[in-house]
């Protein structure tokens, strides 16, 4: 990943060439020993594709602050595993009953109910210390914001709060808009402006880019939540690779469900501008992250 | 807790000192607000007593090589969280499927299956925030080692591994004695273990004081289980707090069913001797952890 301009940035290419990086270091970073189980059922969940969102922004903002990838890959590949521990315990029958995700038989579907909840317990734990472990070249003080940042963005305060909420609202599509921001804010913007903040710390990034990184996230998480409200309703099960319609089933309030397509549409496309907006100071060094939060906002899967 | 010698030491006391420090470091490390629910989960299991081993083991290594009890205090509080943790998921309807722990309702019979696997993802992820945000002069490439050995001690290299295999093992009461070896030394000492060495590791011990300790965590850890499977068989469900007899049940493999029960209190005697005698270069400052020893082989709950 060079130092591209917006005229010659390819986005396509990028994002195909980050997921190859982050699944090479995934794969590498999770070999299978005894007991094997339960190494295959992790691995089964964090190498079943998907856009390796998390762990791209994690490595273009160490970059857009001057960093080096290779300084913010295991703290990339510790993000990637964090999503996964939440996919593989909402999936679960106890939580959303989902039998399949990005097109395949979803964990518990094939390790069982009680290897899914281990599998995902020993991913969340498994981030830490691979962060702690394999990190190199990083002061450790920078390490430590990087552990509490994404302890934070995991935990009640962050997506687990979010995901509690999420369960109560079921059955509720009258809930308030408030509601609504604050399960969105926490389920899905947490993580992905904790990626993109701990990206940043790692290369050392000042005060005053890290807040703009961190407003740049929060504006591109929730874009992506009402992006994919959008695309549940307007998608198909086999373009999405995981069941459409869901939202609407579960009577589940939605940003279509409370400000209409159009109105949701344009709301995703102002948080897009105010999040490329944050990124000017960075120069040409942020056009990754620019041309991500556009495609976040034009994306149909 | 001050410096005493053998002969004036009072276990009993020291125990209840600490239990009570780490309780009220726990409340107050876990505040309730919205979304409220969540957090009176994690609290309803985190506060529901026990004996603190975990953190006043923490807390003693860490004064066992010349370190203070506030530095290992957030630390202390982790291991419990995380300790949590695996109860909680243990013993939902998934995994070992307990009404009870502790002579009360489990987790999940107060707050539902999905509450409590997200209550114990979240005190998981707290754990780390909370030693990364909370432990003061402590330099930072100690808490990064403590992180580390932590994540490992919990994850597919530790607790959750271990679990695994014990599921694998459930009505094979002809498992080999390997396979009860790797189950508890990865289920039960591995979080003994760290929860004694990152006290040690927050206090600037050396290599040589590090491995010492973790030889004698390792053995008491291993010895705390060989217990647990006698008071299994020889105690009652009112004085264990827990269902007594569950082993015998559900066909499970256990010490004294492979060693018979006097062979088993031989064993868990000498591991004790073992471990009690790694602390010698240690002097007064081990005679609580050498007296925690003692407290584990000889307990009847």
């Amino acid at each position: 990943m060079g130092k591209p301009t917006t005229e010659t940035f390819d986005l396509k290419t990028y994002l195909a060439e980050g997921k190859a990086k982050v699944e090479a270091a995934l794969d590498r970073a999770l070999p299978v020993v005894y007991p094997e189980r339960i190494y295959e059922a992790m691995r089964y969940s964090l190498l079943a594709g998907g856009k390796r969102l998390r762990p791209i922004l994690c490595l273009s903002s160490c970059q857009a602050v001057g960093g080096s990838e290779a300084i913010a890959l295991p703290t990339a590949c510790a993000v990637e595993m964090i999503h996964t521990m939440s996919l593989i315990h909402d999936d679960l029958p106890a939580m959303d009953d989902d039998d399949y995700r990005r097109g395949k038989l979803t964990n518990h579907k094939v390790y069982g109910d009680d290897v899914a909840i281990l599998a995902g317990d020993g991913l969340l734990a498994y981030a830490f210390e691979f962060i702690a472990v394999e990190t190199k070249d990083v002061p450790a003080d920078r390490l430590i914001r990087v552990v509490a940042r994404l302890g934070r963005a995991v935990g009640a305060a962050g997506l687990v709060g979010g995901q509690v909420v999420d369960l109560e609202s079921e059955g509720k599509p009258d809930i308030p808009l408030e509601t609504l921001h604050f399960i969105h804010n926490h389920k899905t913007a947490a993580l992905l402006e904790a990626s993109v903040v701990c990206g940043a710390i790692l290369a050392g990034a000042d005060e005053d880019a890290i807040a703009r990184l961190s407003r740049y996230a929060g504006n591109i998480g929730l874009a992506f939540q009402i992006i994919d409200d959008i695309l549940d309703i307007t998608s198909s099960s086999e373009v999405l690779g995981k069941t459409a319609g869901k939202d609407l089933k579960a009577q589940k309030a939605t940003y279509p469900s409370l400000w209409g397509l159009e109105e949701s549409k344009r709301q995703a496309r102002q948080l897009t501008d105010e999040a490329v907006a944050q990124l000017a100071p960075f120069g040409d060094r942020a056009v990754p992250l620019a041309a991500i939060a556009e495609f976040i906002v034009s994306r149909d899967r």
